[in-house]
């Protein structure tokens, strides 16, 4: 299993329509990625590690699949119609990583 | 609910010590921080998004606590430990936030 995290910079003067991307983007990759994409969870930035510091991340989404392969398959339709809404909702350049959950506990 | 996320930079000609931050550094954390610490998620960095090219991150831990002052309060008594412990496993500077679980689906 894997997971798909993209972490979208809490830029300075950039922006980020929250609304936008809660209630229509995400939505639509919910839609999109259809029963490839196994869980979408998504967290928004609150603070810094040290008090009164701003988030790095303004917004984060993190998408389990099966594997690369699988979402590489499912991207191949969903990919220009999801990448295209970006600018939609924000101007950042999101930093994009496959990550794979260890067992732990 | 807050999570605590922190992320280890993937940088080149840096340490990472995985089975000592998942076999010592990770129970330890799991211990210090005892009940306030609600789960702990692990996830290694695998790939970035284009073909062939690394993770940004190559490990990120996330903690859930009931808020950041239940963190700060278990965080007084475990965090130099914790904290000192760091240069065990590796030499990169983690970045460090608190974000918040936002309800989708």
């Amino acid at each position: 299993m894997i997971r798909l995290n993209i972490f979208y910079p809490n830029t300075e003067g950039s922006r980020f329509d929250m609304a936008y991307y809660l209630d229509v983007h995400m939505p639509m990759a919910r839609r999109l990625l259809g029963e490839a994409c196994r869980r979408i969870d998504v967290e928004r930035g609150v603070a810094g590690a040290e008090p009164g510091t701003p988030a790095t991340y303004i917004m984060s989404c993190h998408m389990q699949f099966e594997s690369i392969d699988a979402f590489m398959a499912v991207w191949a339709d969903a990919g220009p119609a999801l990448g295209g809404d970006i600018p939609n909702y924000t101007d950042v350049q999101p930093v994009i990583q496959f990550s794979e959950p260890v067992a732990f506990d």
